[in-house]
């Protein structure tokens, strides 16, 4: 079933309130692939109604960005996330959720939003936290299931829940790659042949960064090193952040001693790609 | 009952959910007068359990502001709140409220933050919603209770949960007033004598511009002014500010034409007072 408005949603959630069903929500702009469908599995695994909004977010672009061009396809999304166990699409137009006037912002401060992607799409994370919060208050989950290729979202987005004490859990899923590591994106589709190949660098040099971890090398500089030569061995590569912090808090560390994070964002071409690997010690 | 804890109010609220009962709710800080009770008997009226918060909020007082000094009285407000009619009392510490480093905030923007109150206390609305809105995610009220005393401030949480699409009826309730007119706050106890006679003048002077747009005068500026004069007439009064905007959206008219309110701020030594009517049609 796909729904338009919010109102018929919030008709539909009332009603399943009342049968005391749980909601499982999986938050996409569309465009799904089996990194998304993922999500979509996970949540009908453990609830008993499973809601997938489609909605490509104006607020989370920066001016310069690909608001415009990002790739729509409703209908094959419909029904992959039909197939992989979706119970109601939601979606909604702009106006729908931006209702003329709106004006009001949920924003996380602090290092959390203003390194990595937050240092270079400055309006980026405020969009996400406003839109996810309105979703929240249209869907009232149980849980909401996120990526772990978009890491510092699922970080913010649970630090915006634990400090606005929302109620729903927030369950973040492991990244889906490609064979040859690449992580599903619905922009890998703007990256030519070339890109594509080369692509697979990203994930290539965090495996290096976590294998060299594991062998005892402590140093964030070194670390990050590694993945900067290893990434600049690709001529197409631009790299826009190469960065290691704790995680969640992504606080600034010199050593890497508790749970961390190696992210990078890299160009190619006019395609912006991001990826992560959190560093445990081996289990 | 007094709840101190947002965790034992959550499993309260749960269990009324699935006894489908309607839930009421009055945020207040405290120290409560008739105008707050007036909220709860409303309240009561209108759902089958109510729930007072006495939360004396920091983030919406500024830094040189009464925050430390503003009276508190839990026992008494128990028992008055539960008189009138409350079945529950949340009363948080302030960790409680604000987790160890919470840095999240929900903001309106515009015109209907930035004038009146938002124009002399330029952080105190991020502090009102950011507080309302967390509150509203732990009680989960279907209406919650209002003074039209604070006049803006009902504006702002009237927008925020539209803007987001939040599940709550804001219900807004008459200002209840001293034999004199002056309208009940709890900082009106800082008055002493001289001063709490003197206050009358606000009430005198928005009755005054009433008459004055009912026998035929629309002009802001003409009946700014007469508001102005007329508190000036008082030697203890100091104006922080008289305006005329439209309402709830406080855009700058030149007429009144539509519905409007009339606010003023005064400070009466230390301690300042605010007061507003609202302009209609006469009926």
């Amino acid at each position: 079933m796909v729904i338009n408005t919010k109102d018929e949603l919030k008709r539909f959630i009332k009603n399943a309130h009342e049968e005391q069903k749980t909601i499982g929500f999986v938050p996409t702009m569309g465009f799904l692939h089996k990194g998304h469908l993922s999500l979509v599995k996970k949540a009908k695994e453990e609830n008993q109604l499973v809601v997938v909004s489609i909605f490509v977010n104006p607020t989370q672009f920066g001016p310069t960005e690909d608001f415009e061009t990002y790739p729509r396809d409703i209908q094959t999304d419909t029904r992959l996330a039909m197939e992989a166990g979706a119970d109601v699409i939601f979606n909604p137009s702009t106006e729908e959720m931006y209702v003329p006037g709106s004006s009001t912002w949920v924003e996380v401060e602090g290092d959390i939003t203003s390194v990595l992607c937050g240092a270079s799409r400055p309006t980026h994370f405020r969009g996400v936290t406003t839109v996810v919060n309105m979703l929240f208050n249209i869907v009232e989950p149980d849980k909401a299931y996120f990526g772990q290729k978009d890491a510092q979202q699922a970080a913010v987005l649970t630090k915006m829940v634990q400090d606005l004490h929302m109620n729903v859990e927030i369950v973040v899923c492991p990244i889906v790659r490609e064979a040859d590591g690449v992580a599903l994106s619905s922009r890998n589709i703007y990256l030519n042949k070339e890109e594509r190949e080369q692509a697979a660098v990203l994930n290539r040099s965090l495996q290096l960064v976590q294998e060299a971890y594991w062998k005892g090398e402590k140093s964030v500089e070194v670390l990050t090193e590694l993945i900067v030569k290893n990434i600049n061995q690709m001529p197409l590569a631009e790299i826009d952040y190469v960065n290691i912090y704790a995680y969640p808090s992504l606080k600034t560390i010199a050593k890497v001693e508790e749970k961390a994070i190696a992210a990078v964002a890299v160009k190619f071409g006019k395609t912006r790609l991001i990826d992560n690997i959190i560093l445990e010690k081996r289990k």
